[in-house]
């Protein structure tokens, strides 16, 4: 079975994942890389980053399962680039040559380009689509592993809210934003149909996990 | 030196204090006890409801934090009573003869009345004043002691947002209400000001504890 899996979404304590305003220069707003200190400070995230060392706790642990078991990944628009980046025919994203999917991902967008091969098996996919049409096309290209629905918020609410999500893994992290794009709004009683844990750590952050039933 | 502390205040995941409507009937809206039932499930619990055993592992210990070294309570006027209380002459509160205050409580309202002498040394007083004025008023009363900040959120909000919080327990229960009172709003960068820890229980709540520098 191909599980659609929200992996390493971080949220502030008062529930944005991304503060404001985003641009190039400031990729989550206010809210800087706070969201993510966490990641980066683990092995895994060194490794991303080519760095020595790091943790290997239980925010290790939650974070290696970015990759483990996913054959390709969806993400909407806003988390491809800033703002207007469709109308700059050389944006290829945020994360250089070499990006750390190494699988398809499909790119939710009104505005359709020719994929976009990059290095280390990642290629970019431009597509139109309705989160379960979406779904459906990446399972295509996953080979029968999962996908991972890479965010942002807004993206990860819609599938939510049309009951496609299998497995979700959110990283609360102690600060608070006060602004930006809220991952909650609008989920009333989603917990009905999860198995939901918490799982604090020595770091500050809490994972939490929330897993269908049968999933 | 007398703290001002926030003690077991629940909130669901998505940051809501109560759900709606409230009403007689309804206290927390439709939440209903769910924010609730970590505490009741407790030792502690069911101490205050007359009720025996309970869990004693960390929902206790955070649990019987409540009333240590407490020696007054300041509460907002919407928890004391369903909206309306005050054109009620007889209304003396949800928690019947006994309160589980046993110190001088301060009800915040515009609507003065004068005080309730409960059993178990709980009294109300009713008194409209600034949150400074407020804390001032019950660290008198309170000896020497601490003073509790009971909520609701409202009244929460305010006191941090006046730097009037030393100390702060935030339980964060796994449920998505997506409706009532926040308690987060307008908060932006309160961090900066405690030390954060967050705890996680087998029960799936996890507490949050701010704590200020020297406090």
């Amino acid at each position: 079975m191909s599980l659609a899996r929200v992996q390493n979404f971080s949220i502030s304590l008062d529930g944005f994942a991304t503060g404001e305003v985003q641009s190039l220069e400031t990729p989550f707003g206010h809210a800087g890389e706070r969201l993510h200190e966490w990641m980066i400070a683990t092995r895994f995230g060194g490794e991303m980053f080519g760095r020595a060392g790091g943790s290997v706790g239980v925010d290790d642990a939650f974070a290696r399962q970015f990759d483990l078991g996913i054959g390709a990944e969806i993400m909407g628009a806003r988390k491809f680039g800033p703002p207007g980046w469709h109308e700059d025919p050389a944006w290829t994203g945020w994360w250089g040559d070499n990006p750390p999917f190494h699988t398809p991902v499909f790119v939710l967008t009104h505005h359709q380009r020719p994929p976009i091969e990059m290095e280390g098996d990642t290629t970019f996919h431009f597509i139109d689509a309705s989160p379960a049409e979406a779904l459906e096309t990446a399972r295509q290209a996953a080979g029968g592993q999962d996908v991972r629905l890479g965010g942002g918020a807004t993206m990860i609410r819609d599938f939510l809210a049309a009951g496609l999500v299998d497995h979700m893994h959110v990283v609360v992290v102690p600060i608070l934003l006060g602004r930006g794009v809220r991952l909650w709004d609008g989920l009333e009683g989603l917990e009905k149909d999860y198995e939901v844990e918490a799982t604090s750590s020595p770091s500050g952050v809490t994972h939490v996990t929330f897993t269908r039933a049968g999933a």
